[in-house]
């Protein structure tokens, strides 16, 4: 075989794969294993563990989802604590929001952060230079027992699924933490996984996250590189749920963000849409079963 | 490699791979390859010409999304043509509807339905041998110029994409004809492909569909096995645009229909979803332009 590809090792009777036009980079780092290829179709394509992160193409859509749906559901987000997403693409788009006056990012594995500065520039854009950004290498876990209460409107975490080094994010101490930190409003959004694939993600992380905050859900985003359908993003916060504001104050506030028109997924009625759940999903989650 | 697999051959650059744990048949018909092979996760697979058609495990999403979105649209449909879906999972779903009166499917490769009886009779059911149901082993394009005018009130079209056998099920001719041989409320829907990976199969037949019938839009569903994000259906009929019909109509209709909680992707709720399509979609879409 003339042609060389990396066959992602995620599940074991089906896989996806690149052709590796080029590969710029693979190694170990102390956490995990980092590569990155370039693709004629997808662009510069990360993967960790074997497992693909984010590709240049399709990154908008992933990033979009998990960053614009919490914020503008909040509404007046000052802070917000990004655990993981070392690639940039979530910070950037959190600091898309004028009202954010701080983002804290934690990332526990400063490899990720610099070669994805390197080799993934356009994903962060300039995010590292607004000083309204910190960037922590180090723990989230440890980071959310030492914050101080209330200390965050959103929280954002952007791991990897609950193996290996994310594995610690999907834990009844993490998610009794993040409830802690969070203002009263406040909510937090976590990765889940493609349920069709990996239904037990969802099902075992939104238990968890019910024991910890008033209201718990999910939505839904059709991400290219995350195959097998629907992949969730679980939804969980303190005081009222909001999940669901209208199309109207979605729009009024992207408006005064200027992200109206502005994204290539999100948008208000895509927001508001991605919490119809099919039946095979929402099934997995604690108040629908 | 003590493995084997079968690697989709329908994009150059990226590919998604079933592991073979059994190969059930491999054998080419008058018209294309055809390939049913036994996957741990997937159950059995349909490949025709390479390309991933239907699997036993994934089939419901995309079944269901063809055909309970038109027929609940339409809300009276008793005459409907299926063209292709050899497998039989379209038919199943329309006859579930007990205002169907008579539903006829014309498939070209009568391989292909002999095959999916004897491999994937689940799919089908008993759908066979219900009176109402009419199966014509014939060409799609040639049925529509000989039907007779407003015949049908709703015309479904499950094609392979528009390269090979599938080809003139996306052009002028067959859509003129579409439009001539559906009643004056009728739909037509057609499979437009997944538009993140092949962005012009969506648009190019949406511009073609616009120049016979009264309204041309399009809604999405995440089919695991169609990958890359989104497929999309292209919708197009004639007469008053009723594609959002509140979700109170389209669950009384889903009662009457007793079809209501029985479903595992469909629900009206989603079926409203569908609709809201991400940006980087509604953009190809000629009145988006």
């Amino acid at each position: 075989m003339s042609k060389n590809w990396v066959n992602e090792t995620l599940y074991d009777a089906w896989q996806q794969r690149f052709r590796v036009d080029k590969e710029l980079v693979h190694k170990k780092s102390e956490y995990q294993d980092i590569q990155i290829i370039e693709n004629e179709f997808y662009g510069r394509v990360l993967l960790l563990d074997g497992v693909t992160q984010i590709s240049e193409k399709d990154e908008f859509v992933y990033q979009e989802m998990l960053t614009h749906v919490p914020l503008f559901i909040h509404g007046h987000a000052k802070r917000v604590l990004i655990i993981g997403a070392g690639d940039g693409g979530v910070l950037r788009r959190v600091l898309q929001h004028p009202e954010v006056e701080k983002a804290t990012m934690v990332e526990i594995d400063g490899e990720v952060v610099a070669l994805a500065k390197q080799f993934m520039p356009d994903i962060s854009g300039a995010c590292w230079d607004d000083p309204r950004a910190e960037l922590i290498i180090g723990d989230g876990i440890q980071y959310v027992v030492d914050a101080p209460s209330e200390s965050f409107d959103v929280i954002i975490v952007d791991s990897t699924d609950p193996i290996g080094v994310g594995e610690v994010l999907f834990t009844d101490e993490f998610y009794k933490n993040s409830a802690r930190i969070l203002t009263k409003n406040g909510l937090i959004v976590n990765q889940c996984g493609v349920p069709f694939m990996q239904a037990d993600e969802l099902r075992e992380t939104s238990l968890r996250r019910s024991k910890f905050f008033d209201y718990v859900s999910a939505y839904v985003a059709a991400v290219p590189t995350y195959v097998g359908g629907f992949m969730t993003l679980g939804i969980a916060g303190k005081g009222q749920n909001k999940i669901y504001q209208t199309v109207e104050v979605i729009k009024e506030r992207a408006v005064k963000a200027n992200l109206l028109n502005k994204t290539r997924y999100w948008s208000p009625e895509v927001q508001l849409a991605a919490f119809a759940l099919p039946p095979y999903i929402s099934e997995q989650l604690p108040e629908n079963k």
